[in-house]
């Protein structure tokens, strides 16, 4: 389904004629290119008292190229980059009567080390530092602020100054427009988190904002950033087509061998995918298509012995879900028991088999889709909504007992995402659900795949028990 | 402020009108009122397999004079009744072509028993029992949905479940409309659910819904349910005017006698707030204006000395705050400082110098006012969501470290509450307040007030750490 509207305000008339009657303008977003460089540009960095981050983060930037200037809330940071033998500049705040126009003096990021922070009234230094840079960052830029995660902090202050960076994160992101984003990752003590400041810096985020991210544990890099599950395996249910097609195909790209999972009837749509990510991808010769249907209570025997015979599993993404909508009074049995049988216990059928047998190995993944509609409920999704609130509590009962097999698992929550469900959808409700959000427009498949990628990511094994929206920060929620 | 929509689609006129144009007409809440009966009418009863709260359930019903019919999926609910001496009978789903306007059949609340699920395949009974039942709910009838927190569970399946069920309640306050409210109370083993169940039952609670609540510890029933806080002393802060004011009514009306304190500037107004309390309080004489500006460092100090004075206090509730709304770039440091620190660090230093000093006494109430800008972040108030943020972290960081002195803390997050601020608003943003929840229709300070009061009754001793949002179920979120 095309974005009429986006594409024409976007066009040179429309942008003319937008301008002339005072339309909103949606930002193309900019989205992860093979042709283009995926970092680059300047970040300008605020910190709040006792940064504890900054020789991580500076690793992060001199590693991706990224260049930047410290704004006078981060004093500390010039040492920190003459000690990697880094360029850095201050951070000089964009003149007022600057032409909007002018892109020279713009930075690609905003990124604040708010981990020092114990108590709310040095949260200024956050006011200081968005305040002087906000109006710098460049269209499609980035804002991601680094904190604690509030229940690790000793003390009462602490923790409640942590939080409160939600507040200023989200508000940000409302604020921003431009196809900027706004992230708020908490990071523990000892945890890494340059697989999550790639994601969040990184146009593979496009659709990515208003989330925050618990990083509680430490992570190797993966050998490398650019194909990082080479070697791995990866199941994706409902791969045939739309969300579940792209994330094979993004999967593929970062290098995983991946088995493309989906019933009969869609074995045509399956083959085709599966065929067209061969073609695209670096590990040629291994995706695999694999017929089932999960519905059936033999599916997980079949998928696990499927899998055992390709030598086990590394990723599995939980992504084959249905819709049976209908108000609860009109709703049949059967739509009811279908949508919590497909999109809730099959992920637990499949799991347990994987998980029992040792099909999916120590150090895996797991990544559930779940959806909006399971955070914020929606009026004729009852079991729909409930299926997908299922699918979060899941990922919050499994993930302590993973911990010990270094296995992760999460969520990721689509709102508006365009597909062929989405086009059929009715116009009101369609255009609702695409401008209510901070992107002021819907998401693509691939923003949602590209989520799910990072969190499959070895460098990942931190981030356990999250679920992550890709709903360009909408207006729904709970 | 009037909300002159709602009360043009409500009269006779206007309501033909809206039907021939096929606009939306929101329902006319029904409140708590004094000289009408707050409880009556039926409700009728669902359950899934082994419900373990139907005697107490039963209980309560009796007491506050609700008959009750026992859906199919509550069968042994009719024993229970016998063995209660109460009568019941079986529920007849309505017929599919009565009429909409026959009120002889309708109940005025569902209540379902989930905390026996194990398992997401058993949600099935909640779908039984809320598509037979749903459309013979009243209007302004209640659905709650009684549970069992997640993580108390012993299985992976049960926990998921028993999270799946904020999807389901969720989804039915946003396909009921007519003022019905819909709300989820997990109930831990071995606590008291009375004092919850009572409110989402009541009238009281007219605009609170799609609430998820906790209760994780046993309490005892106060000596009336009529004046719960007889006896008990409150403070609550910027008690003028507004929702402050209307906490200060409602909780002396239940019995409280109150300390309303406010700045100087607003000396009269409180004065005149405290006199039109005293009139109509059971507890005549004694509640008392205090003028403090909580903005100075003495305020604490001044403050607990004040209520030593008077034998210490029960009761905090931290609603006094401010709003300085610009966007980041406009922000001064001023509009940024005092706002953190009236709405934030304020309510710390108050409370650490009642819990210093033993003020505050053993079995106390903190209630701290939040927002929904505090978990959905809002654009033109860094500062502000920044502050209510805090709020929701510090409550949650207290929380276990009160538990021993039998102390509660929560926090209420109003959302679109008609009051002179938002009568200030521009017609665009406050029509969109008032309308994008799932009453279509802005709150009251008082629907703020009835959950403060409740948070605050002896019998919520096992509510502690929770955000409730009084918002209508406003559609923005988190």
């Amino acid at each position: 389904m095309k974005d009429r509207y986006l594409d024409f305000v976007n066009s040179p008339f429309g942008m003319s004629i937008a301008r002339s009657l005072g339309l909103p303008r949606p930002e193309v977003l900019r989205r992860y290119r093979a042709d283009h460089a995926e970092f680059g540009g300047m970040a300008a960095i605020g910190a709040g008292p006792s940064p504890a981050l900054f020789d991580d983060l500076m690793a992060v930037l001199s590693t991706i190229g990224m260049t930047s200037v410290a704004h006078e809330s981060a004093a500390g940071w010039l040492p920190v980059a003459a000690r990697h033998g880094a360029m850095s500049g201050r951070f000089e705040p964009r003149a007022r009567d600057a032409l909007a126009s002018d892109r020279a003096d713009r930075v690609e990021a905003l990124i604040f080390d708010a981990t020092g922070i114990v108590e709310s009234g040095q949260l200024h230094a956050l006011y200081a530092f968005f305040h002087d840079a906000l109006r710098s960052l460049a269209k499609n830029g980035r804002i991601v602020v680094l904190g604690r995660p509030p229940a690790t902090r000793a003390s009462v202050p602490a923790a409640t100054a942590q939080h409160a960076l939600e507040g200023m994160v989200r508000s940000l992101g409302k604020e921003a427009r431009n196809g900027i984003t706004s992230n708020l990752l908490r990071v523990a003590d000892d945890a890494s988190f340059e697989s999550a400041l790639r994601f969040f810096l990184s146009p593979r985020s496009a659709y990515v904002s208003g989330q925050v991210v618990t990083i509680d544990a430490s992570s190797a890099a993966p050998h490398s950033w650019t194909t990082p599950l080479a070697g791995k395996r990866a199941l994706v249910t409902g791969a045939a087509r739309g969300i579940g097609a792209s994330i094979a195909a993004v999967l593929a790209e970062h290098g995983a061998i991946v088995t493309g999972l989906d019933v009969e009837t869609a074995r045509d749509a399956l083959d085709q995918t599966m065929l067209s990510i061969e073609d695209a991808s670096p590990s040629n010769g291994a995706h695999a298509a694999l017929v089932a249907d999960i519905a059936e209570p033999e599916a997980p025997g079949e998928i696990a012995a499927a899998l055992i015979a390709s030598g086990g599993i590394d990723i599995v993404v939980h992504n084959a879900g249905i819709t049976r909508d209908k108000t609860i009074a009109r709703m049949t049995d059967e739509m009811w028991d279908s949508v919590i049988d497909i999109n809730l216990l099959a992920q637990a059928r499949i799991d347990d088999a994987l998980l029992a047998r040792g099909v999916l190995r120590d150090g895996g993944r797991i990544v559930a889709v779940s959806s909006i509609s399971g955070i914020a409920g929606n009026r004729g999704q009852t079991n729909y909504a409930t299926s997908k609130a299922g699918v979060i509590g899941r990922v919050h009962a499994m993930a302590p007992s993973l911990r010990p097999r270094g296995i992760t698992i999460n969520a990721v929550a689509p709102g508006f995402i365009e597909t062929h469900m989405t086009a059929r959808m009715p116009f009101g409700v369609r255009e609702a659900g695409r401008r209510l959000n901070s992107m002021g427009q819907g998401g693509l498949p691939v923003d949602v795949a590209e989520t799910v990628a990072w969190l499959a990511s070895p460098g990942s094994a931190g981030i356990t028990g999250n679920v992550v929206r890709v709903c360009g920060q909408s207006l729904i929620g709970a």
